[in-house]
């Protein structure tokens, strides 16, 4: 039988210019997979060709972290973009990113949007085929990592285009397999026990009971840690750590 | 002998959300390399797959027109961007642009700093190097377009980059070459007429009357023809008629 | 019995840095106010300067058209602003256009909000909440333009602001005196003499047939003429024209 | 005799959207005058208000700390913007920070250059005479903190504007008075004891050794202290506690 095996994504350089906000350099000792942001909600292009340079000698997968235009808001506020227009803006950030991949010898190896835009294309169908659309414009045959069930997917789906599921350990789940909304109480996981416990349970055995205490089956071939807040570095040291202990192969999809 | 040959370039995808500057579909029947705004002065990314787009149907050789970060002041405000950081906006912008040409089918062939930043490249090292430092991240071998004797075609040449040079027709000369500083009396030239004519001159006899009545040898490959005037296609479709009718041909460079 | 009255209210300076849209000094020789923009969604700091200036000297009433930061869609697309942010982007904008009204020896005496921020608070009754609220933050105690029955004037009067309800002679209205949305068939009137005649009626009468074939009554105490349209300065001066050898005086409001 | 007086600014307010860089809340319990960001370099207009409260409440005095148009380059790098657009910049930024100055019952009281603007002030006389310019437009009469002998200084005197001078008291200064360019071996003065003991020689005998040895007359009503190095709430607070002992009264300019 074989190993489980788990990808661990994280977003990455989120600063601009003067302001920083992730620990890039400790996240990409942990992660396998890099969400680096392209300039629209966050990061200017000197961070993107550093991150994309430390992602390559690490062996990080590279993913383009796409974004409404909002660095104000950083990306959270939803905003109603015609999908052409949406289109296009997408195109641009993977472009822009292409670039300093290929300057690190490696590629842009898949498609993540980020925030407002993540969360609208879960079951915005308009504005989830914009994003395939763009991903489509740049030629490239990325897989779009994503919610297992979301609007995305199917649109990736219908492109032809391969889709790769992603589990929240920190995030409460519904009994139907879906996230609780981040204003409503406990849909957050804060107890870092808690995270490793449920990240072991979503990588070996596809499931997480819900807020509500049923017991839920969720397929993902990969994990998202925040590396937003602080001591976010040191958390995703210790699920990685614990996930190998207990069997887990911790590798970048394909 | 051979036919005198000249390219024609001007500048493209210079609107910017609901602005417009120039009539891209007029001139886009004129020219025969489209200098395409980036998004850093002007151009956002649905101008910029639109312009590939009509190029690429025409013909048109793409090339990045790329600037300094400064919408407001649409590229003309010089700026003290450490070199670094200017290699990656450099780069950035080419990255960018590369998908909308690869999209209609056409690629970046060749790179042209806009506004302040053509002005700085001629005589500023630093910073020439640091287009050249960009186009390099890129990994593409395109030519720099720009002005004879600039150290941006300098630091294009150490780097082993093509350089091919441009003149302009509307602007007036000085006795060793360069052009009249703009705040100068007499700097440009708007008769149609003479335009025409001072057209010609470059492209046949590779030359052009000083300001101050000598004559000098300009050795131009392209001419650049400014779209942000009112009037500006006609006048530009004026002169290739005229370069024709006497024999030259209009064709753009390798 | 006295006079109909009117005021004539135009969006002004939507131009941004190099990109202008509005012919400003025309159609300010035919309003009563100045809908100036304020940076966000267009206007740099020297536009604004300007057109206070010029809307000063000719005794057009300025007002703050206040927008979501959005300048690569002019404001018009709808964004998920948190309320609390939205009040202060309000604030700000209505200050730095105090400060070029002052030195044009007039005040901002009115507020309306633009594009995509005019439609939402029309039935959103968060954002039309912080609009009010941005409002009250400046201190400023001025009536506040918009769509009569909108939920910004209803948030306006529970705040203690005076409201001033406007309507357009060129957009087509629904049996209950709402405007049809712009994706429908015959939702914009093109014809000038019917734009003509229904301000007039609006002016005089009060009152609008609806697309539907019914006579609504709508109390406006402005009329909104667009301007960043071909011809659009010419329509305004005819409206205009219209409505005085009718008999209406047009005067902006107190 | 009177006891020797000094103010103690920083710059606050220096995040944006998601970003944070400065403590604001630690520094506003120390300083004395607070050089608050007013959105062109740092500074979302949520950061403003906050800070303008918290300011208030504490009784620190507020300055609008003015910049060049560059998020992305934290306003540090120079800019030729035409003088009349940067007055009008200057002029938009602080009429903003007014309204959230007004909203917690205080009032912008002066005006201090950020960055790259304070630097090119110093000794450019069209750029010097651009900011007062941009102060006369607001028409508030308020002070400009600035270097003693810049050409901002002699600009805002020639306005009739009052001028007030500050030292670094972690900054090395040449035997002329001038700081030693930052690029310079020795430039900045790290150590904290260093920084204490040159703080107090500045506030009570008005001078300071060069760093080549001489004894040097820096006349300064207030001192500087950075905001945005790790510690340096800390080193503000040691600062001032160490003037406090030595019989220096540490309050706000008039």
């Amino acid at each position: 039988m074989s190993l489980p095996v788990i990808d661990l994504n994280a977003d990455l350089g989120e600063g601009f210019g003067r302001w920083q906000l992730t620990d890039d350099e400790a996240l990409l000792s942990v992660v396998t997979s890099a969400n680096v942001a392209c300039g629209f909600h966050a990061a200017d292009p000197s961070t993107m060709r550093r991150v994309c340079a430390l992602a390559a000698e690490r062996g990080v997968r590279i993913g383009a972290q796409v974004s409404y235009r909002d660095l104000a808001g950083f990306g959270r506020r939803a905003m109603d973009v015609p999908p052409e227009e949406l289109a296009d803006e997408i195109a641009y950030q993977i472009g822009a990113l292409e670039v300093f991949a290929r300057a690190a010898g490696a590629e842009v190896a898949y498609v993540k949007p980020h925030g407002a835009l993540y969360n609208r294309t879960v079951h915005d169908e308009e504005q989830a085929g914009a994003v395939v659309e763009g991903i489509r414009l740049t030629g490239a045959q990325v897989p779009v990592l994503g919610l297992p069930g979301s609007l995305l997917h199917a649109a990736a789906r219908r492109a032809g285009l391969p889709v790769v599921a992603e589990a929240f350990a920190d995030r409460a789940y519904t009994a139907t397999g879906t996230l609780v909304p981040r204003r409503e109480p406990g849909s957050v996981v804060t107890d870092p026990d808690a995270v490793t416990e449920r990240a072991l349970r979503f990588a070996r055995d596809g499931e997480v009971t819900a807020l509500t205490g049923e017991l839920v089956a969720v397929r993902a071939r990969s994990l998202c840690l925040h590396g937003d807040t602080p001591g976010a570095a040191d958390l995703a040291r210790r699920v990685r750590a614990f996930l190998e202990e207990a069997g887990v192969k911790v590798e970048a999809f394909a």
